[in-house]
């Protein structure tokens, strides 16, 4: 590839930099008085879900003037690279390979002249041999007794979508098998991880130990903890004939190597790849958890949705492809109207940690500010993102949502059906109500974000403070129900919408170099806390801070 | 009080405001070159906390116009009449008396010539005699057995405060006492609930139900769906002679008349006033599952903390008060420097819901666009503010904060001292060093977000994708420990710099009146949602939705 033009100086940007001009005095309002049918029109279906981008503050030459943005930044041909396996992450200089992990059996994909696909099934099948053994009640701990308790020490991606998942599917766990909690221990304190430790029995608890490096300092600092718990009670502080390491320690890695080094036995060992990021990882060996949560066929179900998505993805008119609107109608956002925030709103309380999930997905991927040529931007990139339970945020952030001085975009998610499967009739029905309670209060919100004051009739004037000035832009994406499927097609929608976005901007949004430089000077500051060495070299406040701790700690 | 003039016309806001033209261009770290002694110049200490400011992108000159935008604001009166119990809240016509709750018992405090404080303590004896109870393993359910699980019903206000507390100071759990585990379920399509009510049982369960109103439909849908649960288990389907509602059922709340129509025993109703807001309620009657979770001794050191910190706000000088400089900090950063995001980072896995508990706490508060008198507002309010466990976010979204296109102003938060009472002698070594490196990691990204590249000795030429910018300002809050008093003083210092910066920005805190038409809207949604009437009123985007959920399920 050679360099291309700075997309904002080519001909599409700036028609559409022209075009904000006069739209940003457009209501949203009005554009729906403009002209009917605006729900059908901007409405598409695929993979178990509808994307309602009505809401956003365009029109049908807005979008006319995005698609060409897109088709100007080669999106067409960026998806097919990505999806074929070429090197798409230039600044590693290796592919981007998560869709792989999501292929079926059958399916091909050369990489180097290598089909990669069996070695994905490879792992699927070894990690389905291992919930079999735990479902069955057949993996034991050192003692004889079954695991019934699993912790995954994982931080960022070997944490974040495993955990989300798991929550989010927490309805599908298999009856009628020997069960096996699992529990997630991330921060680099020990808070979470001293917590488990004081509850769980050493004899019955396993830990994954999750690092695609299997250098993370923040998991690796917990697993030893973890050890030294299981020596000290098992193994009398010795684990001489490997024992413990063997029945209680499973490592999931890109590195075999360290893995072993570490003590992890050969067969306990769950390999990925370098060309799988860890935040779009929990596809393969990452989402151990998840399998051991819900079972292996739910997880597969699971990669088959995501699948379903690829193939939109990879096949749909750019003008009905979910991603590629979804992308547009951020870049629309954040580079044409200046709305710099973007909120994540699931109306279900099993998507509690999705919006934590959207935060790293989006923000470490497209948080970049130079081309893949290295060049300087001058636009925005992503905006900050946040969220949280719609409903929850009802009570905690919508006020600055609808009366603030903030522009937001946000993004609405629900389920159209729920609970319709609870046994009980009493309790289903109660229950219904309570999802149908949700839904409307979904529809409500982003009605009144629109609309504003003119959300009811008129009742009178109003004093200035109970005023909305409405023209906050929605999305509003429906899933037919929350099952594994729609999950991984949902996950997919956004991994491939920043893939989208990062294209236009020209970014890479598979690398994190911006993550480094912190680790290296942590590591030397954590050197001149322990040898109190050093400090001159550093600056004033980071020179006060640590003589505060010496001072006031025994550090 | 008569209108003021608007305070972007003043002159101190006018002399900031050309005062920024210039400092835009400077970075912070020739603001640390240019002279010594920063750290020292720009820290404060206070109620066992210090506050160092120096990484913000200021100047003596610019703290000295930011004090005289406060004095302008007049905020020395505005303490005094927050304190003393003035109508503040002008749009409710009434005080804001969360201080109140926390007066020591031989305090006076009169409003409307009533002194508040014998009601305050009325309710802590109320609250510490239930406590006890619990404790001792003398609250009973309907079957006779001691209560051991007890579950928040409450969204909001009633939620976010004591699961943020509780999750805190859940090593200062009491020993030697009956065990009651304290939940929280909150999202109003059940979810939470739905999942406790697998798991715990119905004799050993109460419910505390908080809402302010009583009315709260979120609240009050999950108290319907737990009573029937009870009702079904424990009494056959109804509890003729009151029992299953007199030991499983506690209220709190503004409203006894409602606490009583609901069927909550007038002995289980707490009771707290109208002057309290829902989200700064957590020091009294909301507190209860605090006090059930710490004891009742450690909840009064919350009550302690905060009210250190609240005498520190009354005396201190401007130029000392750490609310005010917190809140000028802010306001430089939002107002003058355009930098629309904040990010609260703490570097301590207890405080994991810091930052969800600071959202509310910040954005519906001062997410206002109208003053006091009524008149819209051409200045930024309240910023996009969320955060995240430092730790954690650093493998989640600092890419963004390192390379990202965004300014984002971020707040770092960090114990001194923690592990050094853990009994165990090598478990201690284990923790403090994992606390040890939590404070590297911490004091070396806020380095690494002030310098940029320059936090390195240059090691040679990098390409642009490993470069860093630099110049993200931030602030340094590090407590001496994690304790109630602390915490109690922490969460103060953040509710008066929202007051401060309410206060400059001359809008409300204590109202929310961006959440009203909502809850309206969504009445009425749900009504056309149920009956199938009405919708051709509707928008096309709101219509589209509801006939998608009619189409596709049973509603």
């Amino acid at each position: 590839m050679t360099a291309r033009e700075p997309i904002d100086k080519q001909q599409a940007w700036r028609a559409l930099s022209q075009h904000a001009d006069a739209m940003r005095e457009v209501h949203l309002k009005d554009l729906f008085q403009e002209r009917d049918g605006r729900h059908e029109r901007y409405t598409r279906r695929a993979a178990g879900m509808m994307l309602d981008l009505s809401k956003q503050r365009w029109r049908e030459e807005t979008l006319d003037m995005l698609l060409d943005l897109a088709r100007a930044a080669d999106v067409p041909a960026a998806i097919g690279r990505l999806l074929s396996g070429e090197r798409v992450n230039r600044s590693e200089d290796r592919p981007a390979l998560h869709t792989a992990l999501r292929l079926p059996a059958d399916a091909r994909l050369e990489v180097d002249g290598e089909d990669v696909v069996p070695g994905v099934h490879r792992t699927l099948d070894h990690m389905a041999t291992m919930v079999a053994k735990f479902h069955a009640g057949q993996w034991r701990g050192a003692t004889g007794r079954a695991i019934t308790d699993v912790v995954n020490l994982g931080v960022g991606g070997s944490d974040l979508g495993p955990l989300m998942v798991t929550h989010a599917l927490a309805d599908y766990r298999p009856r009628d098998m020997h069960p096996v909690e699992v529990h997630f221990a991330s921060t680099m304190d020990g808070s979470q991880l001293a917590d488990y430790l004081t509850r769980l029995n050493p004899e019955t608890t396993l830990f994954v130990i999750s690092s695609k490096s299997f250098t993370t300092i923040d998991t690796l600092s917990n697993a030893r903890t973890a050890r030294d718990w299981l020596f000290s009670h098992l193994a009398d502080g010795d684990d001489v004939d490997g024992l413990v390491m063997r029945q209680h320690f499973i490592g999931v890695s890109a590195s075999p190597e360290k893995m072993s080094e570490w003590g992890i036995a050969d067969n306990n060992q769950l390999e990925f790849w370098e060309w799988v990021g860890g935040r779009y990882s929990l596809w393969g060996a990452i989402g151990l958890p998840i399998a051991l949560a819900v079972g292996m066929e739910n997880f597969q179900a699971l990669l088959a949705g995501a699948h379903a998505m690829d193939r939109h993805f990879a096949t749909a008119e750019l003008a009905d492809n979910l991603p590629v609107l979804l992308a547009l109608a951020g870049i629309w956002n954040v580079n044409f109207l200046d709305i710099r925030a973007h909120s994540i709103l699931p109306y279900d309380g099993r998507l509690e940690y999705f919006a934590s999930y959207l935060e790293q997905l989006e923000m470490e991927s497209n948080g970049k500010s130079v081309t893949n040529d290295g060049r300087s931007i001058d636009y925005s990139t992503c905006p900050v993102l946040w969220g949280q339970l719609g409903p929850n945020a009802q009570h905690a952030f919508y006020q600055l949502l609808h009366q603030g001085t903030q522009p937001v975009e946000c993004d609405f998610i629900a389920p159209i059906r729920r609970y319709d499967r609870v046994e009980d009739e009493a309790t289903r029905k109660h229950l219904k109500a309570q999802h149908r309670l949700t839904l409307a209060n979904c529809f409500a919100q982003s009605r009144v974000l629109m609309l504003g004051d003119d959300a009811i009739e008129d009742d009178g004037p109003r004093p200035s403070h109970k005023r909305y000035r409405g023209n906050q832009p929605s999305t509003t994406l429906l899933l037919d129900r929350l099952t594994p499927e729609t999950l991984g097609a949902l996950v997919a929608l956004y991994e491939h919408k920043v893939f989208v976005q990062a294209t236009i901007w020209d970014i890479n949004p598979f690398d994190q170099w911006g993550v480094e430089l912190g680790k290296k000077i942590a590591t030397q500051t954590e050197q001149i806390l322990t040898t109190h060495e050093g400090v001159e070299s550093l600056d004033d406040s980071s020179r006060g801070l640590i003589e505060t701790v010496w001072r006031e700690s025994e550090y």
